[in-house]
């Protein structure tokens, strides 16, 4: 019965793939509009390529080194293998093949969607909302296709036909070789990222200071030498990096349950095998209903609300995936408690493992609401900084920031409950599947965040090419719902990253064979002070490439306005491509060195100071980056919403302020601070923490104490003295059974 | 020989009282100026006292509450005593005492030095040095005294009279209930930092907001109502707040060494004591050879360096301290292998615990070095903000932001090598021995800071009394020198906090009965969330306090403006009473909530979720807490010398720039913002550190879990089984001797 499971695994990924492929050729039916609006068009598609294409050509080199290097470690330690350099290679070719359909399909479905909002809102969220379930389908579909496959093939090849034991070191090994694909996903996934998040902010922020600002003329104009730029980056970052972050999330998640999984015993589980299998089968299921869900995202009428569509396809998939999960769990799992090798005090039954699903959705869930109301306009966090505007700039920025610290209480108290409750449900394994749980509908989730970018991008291009109107107070409709799932989807990614570093944590541990991580050690205690400020200096780097490159985009701006006669009143064209240039370059040097922070720490500290150290720095790496995240993803979105108020006017002190009044101008600058925040330093947090905690699985064997892995196969081991640690007791052993 | 020693302490202390009295003295018998300046003196001081009281007001309740609570649950466990609650009043009313001397000399020295300024700079470097050292050797004399004192009386009560181990639970009850005394000091400190903290920055802001920016008036006009408050500010916020913080943080250092202390036997080392009394003659020491170095702390004509002359003082205390810690240890303690109770692996000799007060000395010179470069005018990171202000108010605060975050790498890498080295040298007791070296010269180090706020006063009352501008130069070269010492001193009191933290926190967990804090447990590693979560409310609960109260007293300024006809032509005079009651109110108002959260978590985790998740929550404050810390004081101190540069003029893309520019007012902005971070929250986190660390010290015998406090006087237990947790090893112990 299991060889079912195994197989259905990637047909489920084929079948979303097919799918996608079908969304795709009727988005790409779909009119384009007039030349004027296809001329936009292709600017902003070939600055796109152009970006990946050169993003590609330094990434080949981190490819082949890192594929290198892995082989040769493969083959160093016994619970290891060259092969992991394969799954290596192929984790990266299709996370960036999964960022690559997503901004292929995003530059195409702009334009239509431009053109769909002529006629009306329900044909352009039509257009927009299939052009995200490209990508959503895409992205999850790869994700269980090469995770399925790829475990089919170690399975066999290091478990099954060297007749070795499922929950003992042949599957270890073939677990350690799959930790390949996920390193490569979220390797590729940090640079997109950060790449992707430089881009798009320093080409967003130098059209403003230099178009909005100094030259005084409207968003998204023609005029403006940066505009395509900034075009250009809400799909490279946006959507593309966007894309490879999920990509990179969903694999780990999967990942870090199946090792956690090797280790519940019971031959009950179809062989052992049920509980490394669930997380994938969970996976291919929550695809299925992500399918399913998107057929009732739509509305009847221009009216009707954008949200609850989205909403409602988005309740179906999850409660499909959650009643099939409940089936799925009682069936594959025997009656009766199950426990990790490790651990064998904390027990549970297979309703333990559905209530973690339950628990990893509520979490989620939760998140999400919290965010939104942390973000969104109308709310108080918001209004607080619209009233601290009216008093200047730096009261904006002080109300900005005391928001964003203020909105990391409840997503932290929500996240330690649900880390304390799925571990009471499952232990350890527990906290894996809340994870996956969560992440199981990420190609319905992805699709409702990617939808954002496009409808953004068609907004700009029906500005651009001068459409009338109604057609941009369409597309303005669908990007202020964008902008609220946005946000609710970056609340979403930190929840799920938080509990998925956790669970490779918890994987690491049981990989470097130590049994705790004791801060109480002086040595754990510095690992964790110099984990947790490696977010402060990643967001650093982040942020100040953001200015760096933003103040190039501003000279280069004013040079042409300066040199090139004529842009003003529309007889002179702006040199785009010279924006494009620049952003581009900038981004890739930029991206290096948050890179290497993010790859090169936990080697050196794993091979220098030994697991449990580097235990203590994934431990601070992930609650500082969990804050910083929650922290600046919220300011930014809260500014955000708050310089959005004016634009309908806000009341303060009895005084209604519209755009272009002081206060308005104060909002515009927490703006342009919370632009770096949310779109490059914050959303990286959570592929930061993950990432590092990968590189330690993957390093894991290498750095091992496990006594175990030096244990002869047969023979009795003499122990003469046990060391007991409590204070005060010595227990001197004399005899060992 | 030891009674020597245990007597030598007090005398210290009330020798460092009498160099105070004779000091303090001098400085009133200094001429005050003319009525003009007299009469500003006077509000000024009387502001002061009104906030001065209106605290305590507050205070008592809960001095009052606390002590009765400590006072009943002393009697509930047989390691403490309704003593406790004496122990805990004596801190927390010497910790008022000690903020109460520092103002109270600050608001005599300040128009003292306004006058002495007239003359020359020798002479105004002279009074305000000599208030600076009465506050520094106020509050370090206090703490000697009273600490010193009271380890007298309790060794007596609990050891000797009671026939009592000086390594065993008799002392360990005594230490206990010296704890008290910390624990009183350091509540007070952190109401009294916040509560100044928002206080002068309500005042400052507020001020700045409508003078400066809305009326065009200068910094310090006597026609701004809120000037008075302002530099009422100046003296609760850095002198009061200031003086008791460092009461605080010198008692938790020398506590958590004796508490640590203990733990090593050794009947070689005066039976025991030494180790416990080490840090009280150290603290003695540094405080007579503080005394010593105010002296050299002159300059001999206006034209020497300021800078130089409170350097060379500083060092001459600090190695002459080193140089007699290396002669008392090497006396006290014997050769050979020393170690503590509850890790007898970890050995060490004496020479390991000189190199650990060595260390500490090294990281606190090293924190100073570092805060210094990011602060200071003329750098790279103050450049790149004077830099990024062309571009507007944006860049200015992304560029203090990256800045400020940036600027936590290096310290964190001195904290994470200082914590590793000094456990190397001497194990956990070297940490906390690295903590009392650093401390060692609190009264010079408070001399120094304390003189700043003097000088900066001093200019205010200049200012505002229409003096001659060469007499307010003179002042402004002292304030510059002030801002230097301020910013280290501030990364120095970062750096000591962790340590002392750290110190704490290993006091704690042996008196807490754990042997490690596993953040491998799901509870454990949710309690770090939660922790290092606080620090984040705890400032945004600070900068929000400091937004609402500068609003508050933005309207009241704009009211009297309005109102109050003549004020612009000085024929009406402002009000000032009505401003200072703005920023009393507030901040009694305003800091109960982030000392509500600070006391009570702690409390609440322990006797919940027992100690070790306790633990948990005490590593995440303290890292996160550092973190933070580090992040405000630097971005706040550079965004204030970015804004500064401005008065010089500075160059950008090669044009210059000067006051009034539109990058200046960008400048401004920062310094705005940077105002709470580097005089309200970042200050604190190091207080909030030490006060939890210290509550959960005080409970931990109620929640403790030791076994050994449930063993039997007499008599054999019997152990059966002890369940091994290494993975894979199931050992059985049959007999246990």
């Amino acid at each position: 019965m299991e060889d079912v499971f195994i197989y259905l695994v990637p047909v489920f990924g084929i079948l979303g793939l097919i799918v996608m492929a079908i969304k795709s050729r009727w988005v790409i039916r779909q009119e384009t509009g007039d030349p004027n609006m296809v001329e936009l068009a292709e600017h902003i598609a070939k600055g796109a390529m152009a970006f990946l294409k050169a993003e590609w050509k330094v990434l080949i080199y981190f490819v082949i080194i890192a594929g290198l290097i892995l082989a040769w470690s493969g083959t160093l330690v016994p619970n290891s293998s060259w092969i992991i350099a394969v799954s290596f290679v192929i984790g990266a070719v299709l996370s960036a093949f999964a960022g690559y359909i997503g901004m292929n399909i995003a530059t195409k479905a702009n334009v239509r969607t431009t053109q769909a909002a002529k006629t009306s809102l329900r044909q352009a969220l039509h257009v927009s909302f299939t052009g995200g379930s490209v990508m959503g389908l895409g992205v999850a579909g790869l994700a269980v296709l090469g995770m399925g496959s790829l475990f089919i093939v170690f399975y066999n090849m290091f478990v099954v036909s060297a007749g070795g034991d499922i929950n003992g070191i042949e599957m270890e090994t073939a677990l350690e070789v799959l930790a390949g694909f996920s390193l490569g996903a979220e390797s590729i996934a940090l640079f997109a990222r950060v790449g992707g998040g430089i881009y798009t902010k320093a080409a967003d922020v130098g059209a403003d200071l230099v178009g909005k600002v100094e030259a005084g003329i409207p968003e998204d104009d023609v005029r403006n030498p940066a505009t395509i730029a900034d075009n250009v980056g809400d799909n490279v970052g946006d959507v593309a990096g966007m894309g490879a972050d999920l990509f990179g999330s969903y694999v780990a998640t999967i990942l870090a349950s199946m090792v956690l999984g090797r280790e519940i015993i019971s031959n009950d589980n179809m062989g052992g095998l049920a509980p490394i299998l669930l997380p994938l089968v969970i996976a291919g299921l929550g695809l299925m209903f992500s399918i399913l869900g998107t057929f009732f995202v739509k509305i009847t009428k221009d009216t009707d609300s954008v949200q609850n569509a989205l909403n409602m396809g988005n309740w179906i998939s999850i409660l499909l995936t959650v009643g099939a999960s409940f089936f799925l769990i009682d069936y594959m799992f025997p009656e009766g408690n199950l426990s990790l090798v490790r651990d064998p005090a904390v027990t549970f039954t297979k309703m333990g493992i559905f209530g973690a699903v339950f628990i990893g959705l509520v979490v989620g869930a939760l998140m999400s609401i919290i965010t939104e109301y942390y973000t969104a306009m109308g709310k108080m966090p918001v209004n607080s900084i619209i009233k601290q505007s009216g008093t200047g700039h730096a009261t904006n920025i002080i109300g900005g920031l005391s928001v964003g610290m203020e909105s990391t209480v409840l997503p932290i108290l929500v996240l330690a409950a649900g880390i304390y409750t799925s571990f009471m449900a499952a232990g350890l394994y527990g906290v894996a599947i809340a994870a996956a749980g969560m992440m199981a509908t990420t190609a319905m989730q992805l699709a409702i965040d990617a939808f954002g970018p496009i409808a953004d991008n068609a907004g700009g291009i029906a500005e651009m090419s001068g459409l009338p109107k109604e057609v941009r107070e369409r597309t303005d409709i669908l990007d202020a719902v964008g902008n609220t799932t946005a946000a609710a989807g970056k609340g979403f990614a930190i929840a799920s990253a938080a509990l998925t570093a956790l669970a490779l944590f918890a994987a690491y541990v049981g990989l470097a064979g130590i049994t705790s991580i004791d801060i109480y050690k002086a040595d754990v205690l510095a690992g964790l002070f110099v984990g947790a400020m490696i977010p402060f200096i990643f967001s650093s780097l982040c942020i100040a490439a953001v200015g760096r490159a933003a103040m190039d985009m501003v000279n280069e701006v004013r040079r042409q306005f300066k040199e090139i006669p004529g842009i003003m009143d529309y007889t002179g064209k702006p040199e785009y491509d010279k924006c494009v240039e620049i952003s581009t370059k900038a981004s890739i040097r930029e991206m290096i060195a948050p890179g290497a922070i993010a790859l090169l720490v936990p080697i050196l500290v794993g091979f220098i100071f030994g697991p449990e150290v580097l235990g203590g720095v994934l431990a601070g790496v992930t609650v500082s980056g969990v804050l910083m995240g929650i922290f600046q993803n919220n300011a930014g979105g809260a500014w955000d919403n708050a310089k959005k108020s004016f634009e309908k006017g806000v009341m303060i002190d009895g005084v209604m302020q519209y755009k272009g009044s002081e206060a308005h101008k104060a909002s515009v600058t927490g703006d342009t601070v919370g632009d770096p925040f949310k779109d490059t330093s914050g959303p990286s947090m959570n592929i930061l923490i993950k990432l590092m905690s990968i590189v330690a699985l993957v390093i894991a064997p290498h750095i091992s104490v496990n006594p175990t892995h030096n244990l002869p196969e047969e023979g009795i081991v003499q122990v003469n003295k046990v060391e007991l640690k409590r204070h005060d007791l010595n227990v001197e052993i004399i005899e060992v059974k």
